[in-house]
């Protein structure tokens, strides 16, 4: 079988094809022949060293994947051959508390850029009927943080209104997730092209944040100045500003992104009598889990920009940094 | 002014029509100038001593109403002359907990059946902008009611399924907010022709309990075996068992009716396993304000099977008894 | 090693003990020393067949045990050799909702009546560092009933009142970590002398049940008439009909036991209106270990009724059956 | 009667003693005799002209009082003559979320620095049968606030850990209330007098941010590297950057406090990933009474450090501004 594996971190020309062994399954575990896996800005940072915490060299790369279980150890109940399923992306966090020790796939342990992969079948999720092995790998990140983002100990109710940044994963799982849950959508956009397709994914209000620099300020006007429920922030420095005009009082701003490195640091006052600050960590399987009833009940079907073929997932990854995308990228492994 | 009081209880000749002096506002009061009422089974159960509780002689009649505010007391600011309000059923139920002591229209204080009302304005909530009198006096017992089986501390979620029974304002009111939250609904009604409302309105399915007399069963089966994740129990004693066979383990029956009277006994090893069960006591103003943004955000319109003059109040409770109606009955006191 | 190993239903008789070989950890799993294992009433069900759901012949009994990680396979980073740790009750429950299936101990996979186990070591959990391996092994079912008992959607908090039945395992656990949390406890018994055992752990009041067979009415009056805020039902139908005078309008009580098969059914009435009823599954990997974090915060330790050894498991199920014990009956391994 | 009036913001010498006519009840209306009143660091800000909103002059001052009910208005039936009550911070906030428009006491309504008080009854709450008046007048702010910080939509267990910064009222209650409810405390302050004074009412740790000016490291280490659950930050700009360096992972810092003006600014990077922040306002008339029930029931004790007679009013705004007081300042209206 065919694994790719990122030598150290550094440019896409660290990612070696290799020719490993088909592991073979031992008791309690399950063989997946992966089909397709998705990338998020997650997996460029740590290609580019820009990664803030540890990543171990020679990893298989990539924290979302889907496939079919092509064999079954001594033991196993929870999935049979032939099931189809995806991996958590936070490993060990099954429900309740993040655990305080995982092994974070592509950083601590080897990911899903590769052709098979045999796993403790905990961590993994039966994948929604509707959808193909490209559709689901695009889940694990960006759909269970959008999830989540949602939810939390404040969960959004059907009426309230989110404000989703641009058009990558997150954005984009947030707002098909949202009208799903009868919650209103503001989102921001650099282009009317991309505009189009946020309303035709059912955005009530699209902002051009290049021609309206103030467009925390114009998302609180559209809500008849009380204000949004939700920031879904996947930015970071250069938009936390604008976000905290948006924020209804008493609401959140789910922290999530490190898309932007610099910006003003934030004033105390800003921060105070104003908006509620919660870091999102994706979720656990139970929220996968959760989410992918929903999605199952509903026929949602996740946006793909793009596929690329297994041999160009260095290709996958350039156009990752060229910010072109809508929606996510995906990679087939067959 | 024309007022509608019950001597006492027992029939509907007992309502008598009485004139009064307007009632005239003193410091941090408003004066309400009611332009509908609507009628409630409990209406109904007081007029023929059916209720369980004390209910005084000669009230006012009737828990739920809107109408104008025509004028304001010294010291008034949370409404003006020429809002729109109407009044939350449980009076002193502001949020948080119910208190240990209120004073309930109809039963310990003057009701709605009136043509001018004074009271303390925390007392009221602002009705959506495109409703009618009409139509907003349907909302205060019935749809918070609905609104309260729907949340709670274990609030439904997009993509799960309510069982509602019959086509009462609960049922509707549950069928319409629910469909707007995401949450599928699967009916019970006992006619064709009821059937294809409920449909129009939403039901994901319907089915007729005369002809299926399991309800329950069919309801489970129609999850794919899993059950139902509530089920807005307003009948009783008849209908708790085909209840208990709906639900889906770990979910809950939001007990609300008293429609019946009599019915089989419940045993301990039915509940046990199964089901939660919850009281609903209608709601809070903070629960009646919560829904009411979901019903202005959604333009949702409520249900009214019919309309009855002031004069012919006594012909609305007979309809009432007839069970024929298909959601709410209204007064119009114009 | 030795095994204990249930044949069939039937008798204690049908305990047989085994000699079997040490199981050798494969990747992913540990292998773990038993030291303790506990009894609880479903295992004595279960012996009896008086259990409810299926039990397969021939496997090792007892869902609650203590131990020592004497090994770990390839990969494993949850746990290392020397750890102590406990099994969880529902298996695979890690959070969240309980997953649809399970492989619970002593009727679907082998319990804990053995000297070594090998396991998936995300079905364990840590124990308090001040906990014998006797105290640990008495935690998995009864105390994180107590636990889910006292929290769920609706937890209670300081100063609320919880009304425990008894001085079984989950009865004890209840008035311990209540009166941690702040929670006062009235208690029922039926002999003076475990009043003062449980006055001694702390529980506010305590009803001598067969002097006061009114206690659900007492318990509510020593609340002021209010009400208690939580019964913690381990009986079943012969104390439901108590346990619903004594719970106050709006509040729960946990359904959990079904120590009696027989008692009057429920009247509709009777739940409707009083109480909220929530049926117990033990809980989650979650729970344990939020549970574990009181426990080792406080120093609390579980009361133990006498220790069996080994080659007596079956005089502890007997003794299981005489119902005069006061906490658990624990069985040690050395 | 005599009451204070603030001509306008300025100084202490802005305080008018002044003499009224004793207000008569009106319908629906209590009459209150004012026994207490007490002060907040809010009070002092509005005297000096340093309140971030609006206030109107000539208004009588004080959020904070009790008393007891010396007249009813027709049709009340919430208290009767003799009751001894305190009247909620945020007038209108009776539970839920908060309302858009309140009138709060001492910008845009009189306050309680008077001897008679007209009020709707539903603003006032019953106060704990062991408390004088001059301890009742010390809850409506410093403690709500804290009974807020340890709630919310994230409500603190037995176990976990608090932060609370100095000896000031909100620190102080938060302490108090904690233990109860089986939370540890970890107190900073600037002297070994006041930590003597802090370990007597139970907290668990006490650093000297004077000697240790990395008090917030040190509280990390001091729950074994985890971080505490809870930061209640009552001082802002000049502590958030350690009361980040001290909060676990996933928990929240409940941000209170403007005692402090400045302070480095926050870079985004150390909110991303750490804590949850919320700003507390206070709280509503449903988190006023469930409080209540715990001081209640426990016998809590609110710490005074003075109590000044009406006539010295100056002189407690005097003494608050010397920031050298242990607890609540009070003034007696006897």
């Amino acid at each position: 079988m065919r694994s790719i594996r990122l030598e150290q971190q550094g440019s896409v020309e660290n990612l070696k094809m290799v020719t490993e062994d088909i592991p073979s399954v031992q008791r309690g575990e399950v063989l997946v022949k992966v089909k397709a896996s998705s990338l998020n800005y997650r997996d460029l940072a740590m290609l580019k060293d820009q990664y803030p915490g540890v990543v171990h060299d020679n990893l298989v790369p990539l924290s979302d994947g889907a496939g079919e279980i092509v064999a079954v150890g001594e033991g196993v109940r929870r999935f049979q051959v032939g099931d189809r399923v995806a991996g958590n992306f936070t490993r060990e966090w099954f429900g309740g508390k993040r655990p305080s020790y995982t092994e974070p796939y592509g950083s601590h342990s080897d990911g899903w850029l590769t052709e098979y992969k045999v796993l403790n079948p905990e961590l993994l999720v039966s994948i929604p009927s509707h959808l193909s092995f490209e559709q689901a790998a695009a889940l694990p990140c960006a759909a269970v943080t959008a999830w989540s983002s949602l939810h939390g100990p404040s969960p959004l109710s059907a009426g309230d209104t989110v404000l989703t940044l641009g058009s990558g994963g997150v954005s984009v799982f947030t707002l098909q997730l949202a009208k799903w849950m009868g919650i209103n959508v503001i989102s921001t956009t650099s282009s009317d092209e991309k505009a189009e397709k946020l309303k035709q994914l059912g955005a009530d209000e699209v902002i051009n944040y290049n021609k309206t620099p103030n467009w925390g300020e114009v998302a609180k006007e559209l809500t008849g100045g009380r204000g949004v429920n939700r920031v879904v922030e996947v930015v970071g420095p250069a938009t936390i500003h604008q976000s905290l005009k948006a924020i209804a009082p008493g609401n959140e701003i789910s922290l999530i992104g490190v898309l932007s490195q610099t910006g003003d640091k934030i004033d105390y006052f800003d921060l105070f009598g104003t908006a509620s600050t919660r870091t999102i960590g994706v979720g656990s399987r139970d929220d996968f889990e959760a989410m992918n009833a929903l999605i199952e009940d509903k026929g949602l079907t996740p946006v793909i920009d793009s596929v690329f073929p297994f041999e160009q997932a260095a290709e996958a990854y350039e156009y990752l940094e060229s910010q072109k995308f809508f929606g996510k990228i995906v990679i087939t492994h067959e």
